[in-house]
C-alpha cells in the first residue's frame, strides 16, 4: 500500500486521479492539496464523491500538505512542479507532473518548449531532468520504471503521438508533410469558467484556436524526431467542439516512396502488438470518441487515401483519461512495478 | 460464482447490466440473448466492450440461449418475461425482469396496470406473482431476499417513490395533493432511433409527453398506498430534456395539518437512516443529476415551501443506473445474499 | 422613424433587442450603452452583427449615451432603471425596463417584491409607478399604449401567467392549489460565465435552484390576484436543463368544483381569441420548446387530468424572445402605436 | 411576384427554403410536394410554421404538384431532379436542384462523379447540362443569371471551395498538397432518424466517416481545377460532431515557392472584395460556427503557419444556409435578377 498526495486536487485533473485511485487496491490517498478550494472535504466540491472521498483539502502551506507520500501527482500549471519537485523527492516520493515541466529530458529541449510558449527558458530544476521520463510508454522511448519523475503527456500530444509513432518509427511518410488536425471536448480547458465555454456560447459552436502555436506541438515534434531519427515538423490545429470529453485527431502525411497500404497496416499492428491500451481499426469500422469515453484506451483508425497516396490516421481518446489522469495512473503503475493496467482495466459506459 | 444470462442484451438495459456484472467478482456472464442484433460478439455492437465482453449474442431460439443460468435478466418489453419465466425457473434460475410483468404481486393489481396502459389484463403466469417482489428495497415493502422473481422498478417510479415514500409512510401530506413533475434524459426511451430523439430535433428542446397517462404512474400509486395504508393518487407529468442520462423529479404535496418542516426532515432522515444508496440534501445544497450520473445513488432534496405549506422533494437519479441496471444488480445481490452494494460502490465521474 | 437607445447593449437582452430592431422599419438605433464592454463596435463583441450593427458601444457617462431617444430599453439589473428613468423621460423618451423596477404599479407592491428578494423596499422613483404598466398585454390588465414606462415581464413569469391567466380570470381552479414547475435553458442566466453554466458542468445535468424563493414569483402572484380578484399563492420551482433557449413550465391547480374539462378548453380559447402570440394545443398535439425557439410565440397545452381532477397546463416560450426581447419589442410597438406584431411576425427556424 | 414550387418540402432542405421564401417580397409559394409526409399542411409537420405556411403538402403524382411555377426547388436525393427537369422546364420554370444531378456541366464530369459514388454514370438528361450552372457564384465560374438550372452546391463543398478558391486561382499552394479536414453538425445528414444520430449515441461523441470517399470531393476538385487550370486533388475527411448546425473546415496546402504570407492575405482580400457573403478574418480574430449560425455568411480565417510554410484556412458556414437553402435562395435571386442578398441580409441570432 503506497501513499498518494495530490496537488491541485480540485481541478478536473485532480478529481480524475482521485476517482481512479479509489479503484486501486495498492494505493491510499493521504493528502489533497489545492490553492483556492480548501478547508472543506473534497466531496464538498465534488458531491458525487460523498462517502468515497471525504478527506479535507488543504492549502499548500499547511502542515498536512507537507506530509511525505510515496507518489505525488502535480495536477498543476507549468512552473509549479519544477519548484516543488526536489522537496518531494527528498521526502522519498516519486513524482508525476501533468504540466510541461518534466516532458523534456534536458534543458535544451525544455528551453525550446519554453521559448515557443513564451515562458522563461531556464528550467528551475535542470538537474532533475535526467531523472525524468516522458510518460507515454507506448512510444518505447523509455518508461517510468526507470525514473523518479514522469512528465505526464499533454492530451493532444497523446492523441497525435499514438497516431503517428509507427509512421515515424518506420519511415512510412515524407517527414515534411505532417498535419495534425485535432478536435477536443471542452473539459480539456479545465474547470475554470470563461466566456468561450459558457454553455450558451459553446452549444452548437465549433472553432479553431491558438493558431499561432499550441503548447503541445513541441512534445509531438520532439518525440517524433526521437522515433524517426530526424526532424518531423507538424502543422497543428487545435479545435474545440460542443462535447465534454474526447479528442478526435486526424493525422495526415504523404506516404514515402514505395510504401504500400499493406505495409502501413503491418507497421501499426507490429508497433502496438503488445500494448494494452491501443486498439487498431480500419476505415470499415465504426468508431467514435464515445467508444473511449471514460476509459484509458486510444482507438486508432489507420487508413491510406490511395488516390492521393496519403496516410490518414484518426485517433480517439478521452482527454481526461488517456489524455490525463488515466495516463497518470498508468505511469504510477510503472513507477511502482504494479501491473500496467491495474485499476485501468475497465471499458467506460454507453450511452 | 453464479452464472448470469441476459435476455435483451443489446439494448441500453442489457449493456448496462453487462457493464456492471463485469465488475462483480461473484458473477460470470454465460449467455447473451437478443432479438435482432445477433450472431456477432457483443463488442461488435458496443465496441467499448472490446476485450471485456466479446461473447457472442444469440437469438432466443438458439441452443446457447437455452442453457441454464443462476440468474436471468429480462431486459425486455412488457409481456416477454411472463412468458419465459416458468421455463427459466424450472432450469433453476432466479429472475429479474425490467418490464411491468412482475412489478405487481397479484393478478388484480396487474390487471389495473394493464388496463391503464391498454394491454391484455390477464397475466400469463399469475401463479408466479406471489413469488415475485417489487425491486425497490428501500421502500421496506419486501426484499428480493425472499423472492425468486424481482420486478425491477420503472425509472420514473424509482425517482418518485424514493422521494415520496417517507411522506406516505409518515402521513406528512394530504393524500389528495400529490403531483410528480418528472424530467428525463433521452436514454430512458431506449436505443431505437426515432424522430423525437433525432439529435437535431432534440437538442435545445424540451417537451412533455404521454399526458394521457404514463405507465409508471400505477406502480407509484400502488406502492404509496401500501406505505400509507390508503390511496394516494398522483398527477404525473413526464418530460424529456436534451440530456442523455438523468431523471430530475419535483414532487409536491400539501403538508398535512400540524406537520412542521422539522418533522419532515426528521421523517426522511429516519426513513433512510440505513440505506446505502439514498443521500439527503436541503435547499441550501447544490446538487444536480450530474452528481449521480453513472452511479446507483438517489440524491433527494427535502424541502418545505413554508409560504404555501407545501412539501417539495427534488429527486435525482441516473435513469440507467438506480433507474434500471443499477437497481437490477442491487436486486441480484439481495436475491443471492451478496452484500447489497457489491459492484455498485462507486461514485460515477465528473465531468 | 423613431430613435432607440439601448442601455446594457452587450448582454443577451441587449443584443436580442438589437437583432429585432434591425428588422423594424420604423426604428433606428441611435445609441448603444454598456458598462464594461465599451469603446468598440457592437459587432466586435458579437461578430455575427458585422455589417449589420457596427455602432460603437459607449459607457453610461459618455456624451453619446446622453443623447435623447424616443425609446430607451433598459436591459439592466434591478435598480438601474429607476435611477435613470426620470432623466430619460425628461429627454422625451418612453421606457422599457427589463428588470423588476417597473413591474409593480405602486410602492406597496414594489416593497413586497423587494422584501422577498432582499432589496431595499423603497422605490427610488415612486412617482413614476403610476405612469408604468406591466408589459404582458395578453393579460388584459392594461397596455403600454396608455403608459410611458413598461416593466418588461420576467421570463418565468411570462410562461406562468400566460398559462394560468384564463384559469385565474374564470375561477377554474381552487386558488390554494397552484404549482408552477418551470424549466429553463441556460441563457436565462445571462451572458456572464459561472461555474454552474460552464459547459462541462452543465451538459447532461439538470437541477433545481433558488428553492428559497425566485424573484419572479411575486409578479406571478400579483397578476393572478388582479385577474382573480383574490390571492392565488403559488409554489414555484425553477430548474435549469442543458438547453440554451426555452422555458417549459408545467402549471397545476385542482379544478374548482363543478368545472368540466370542456369548460376549461372553452375558457382558454375565449381568453386568447384575439391574441397573436398565444397558440393553444391539447394533449394530443406534439409540441416542444423547439417550436417556439427564435420566435415570440407562447405555445400552451391545456389539459385536465380527469383522474385527479387537476388542471395541467404546459407552457412553452423562448426565454429570450417572448420571455425578454420579443416582449420588449411587442411593448414598444404598443407604446408607439405600431402594429403589435410588427418585426415579430416570423416563425423561428427548424432544426 | 414569382411562383415557387418546392419538391421535397418536408425535409430540412425543404423547410429551410420555405422559411427563407416567407421573407422574400417577390416570391409566393404555390406548391409543396413530398413523398411520404403528405395530405396535411406543412405546419402539421413543422408546427413552428403554424400561421406562416399552412399550405397542404401534396404527393408528386397529384394535380397540385403538376401546376406550373416560375421556380422549382428540388430538395431531393440524387437522380430525381434529372428525371423531372425537362417537364418543369417545359412548364416554364427555372430549376434549383440540391443534389449532384446538375453540379457538373457536362456528361463526362457527371460520369466521373457518378462513378466515384457508385451510381449509374449515364446522366438521364445530358442535353440539359449545358443549360445548368454550379451554384456557387463567389467562384466567378459562371452565375445563375445565365442559366435555367442551378446545381446547388454540397454543404462541405461550399466550405472547402470558398476556403480554397483564392489559393487555386492565384497558385498560392503546391497543387499536390491539399487536405480538407471537415467537421459538420448532425443536421447535414437530414431529418431521417438513424442509430448514429440518435441523441444518446451522438451527444459527447465525434467521429470520422466515409473515409473511402465522400460524394462532395468530386465537385471540390473539379472547381478547383477550373480555377487553377490544372488538377488539385484533395484528401478529404468528413467528421460529425455533437452540434446541429455548422461546418468547420480546416483546409491545408503547402505554400508554393516564393509565396509570402502577405501575398496570401492580399489574394484572399482581392478575390472576395465584392462578395456579400464572405467575411475574412485572421488568426487573431475570435470566430466560430455560432457566428454564422442561421445566416448565409461564410467566415474565412486565412492563416499561414510560417514554421511549416503551410497555408491554413478555417472556413465556417451554417450547413443548412450557405450550405443549402441559403445558397439556393441566393441562386434564385440571381436566376431572376433580384438583388443577390434579397431576403438573405440578416445576421442570425446569438446565443
Amino acid at each position: 500500500m503506497i501513499k498518494a498526495k495530490i496537488i491541485g486536487a480540485t481541478g478536473y485533473g485532480g478529481v480524475g486521479i482521485v476517482e481512479l485511485l479509489l479503484r486501486h487496491p495498492e494505493v491510499e490517498i493521504t493528502a489533497l492539496v489545492a490553492k483556492d478550494e480548501v478547508g472543506k472535504p473534497l466531496s464538498h466540491f465534488y458531491p458525487h464523491l460523498s462517502g468515497f472521498c471525504d478527506m479535507m483539502v488543504h492549502p499548500a502551506d499547511s502542515e498536512a500538505a507537507q506530509a511525505p507520500a510515496d507518489v505525488v501527482f502535480f495536477s498543476t500549471p507549468d512552473g509549479i512542479g519544477m519548484q516543488l519537485a526536489q522537496v518531494e523527492l527528498d521526502r522519498g516520493a516519486k513524482l508525476i507532473d501533468y504540466s510541461g515541466d518534466f516532458r523534456f529530458n534536458n534543458p535544451e529541449d525544455y528551453a525550446e518548449y519554453a521559448r515557443r510558449i513564451g515562458r522563461d527558458t531556464t528550467h528551475k530544476a535542470p538537474e532533475l531532468l535526467a531523472r525524468s521520463v516522458y510518460g507515454l510508454p507506448e512510444l518505447g522511448l523509455g518508461t517510468a520504471a526507470d525514473a523518479d519523475i514522469v512528465g505526464n503527456p499533454g492530451c493532444f500530444a497523446v492523441s497525435c503521438l499514438l497516431g503517428l509513432a509507427p509512421a515515424a518509427k518506420h519511415a512510412l511518410v515524407d517527414p515534411q508533410t505532417l498535419i495534425c488536425d485535432c478536435k477536443t471536448g471542452v473539459s480539456g480547458a479545465g474547470k475554470k469558467p470563461n466566456a468561450a465555454f459558457h454553455f450558451p456560447s459553446r452549444y452548437d459552436n465549433m472553432n479553431a484556436y491558438k493558431l499561432a502555436g499550441h503548447q503541445h506541438v513541441c512534445e509531438v515534434e520532439l518525440n517524433l524526431e526521437k522515433l524517426a531519427g530526424h526532424p518531423m515538423p507538424v502543422t497543428f490545429t487545435a479545435q474545440v467542439v460542443p462535447a465534454t470529453r474526447g479528442i478526435l485527431s486526424c493525422l495526415y502525411g504523404t506516404l514515402a516512396s514505395g510504401i504500400s497500404a499493406e505495409q502501413v497496416q503491418e507497421a501499426y499492428a507490429e508497433f502496438y502488438r503488445n500494448q494494452s491500451f491501443v486498439r487498431l481499426y480500419t476505415r470499415d469500422d465504426s468508431v467514435g470518441t464515445a467508444q473511449v469515453r471514460g476509459s484509458n484506451y486510444c482507438n486508432v483508425v489507420v487508413d491510406v487515401d490511395e488516390r492521393t497516396r496519403r496516410l490518414r490516421v484518426v485517433s480517439h481518446i478521452d482527454n481526461l483519461m488517456k489524455g490525463q489522469a488515466g495516463s497518470a495512473l498508468q505511469n504510477m503503475n510503472l513507477l511502482f512495478g504494479f501491473p500496467e493496467t491495474q485499476a485501468l482495466d475497465f471499458p467506460g459506459s454507453i450511452p
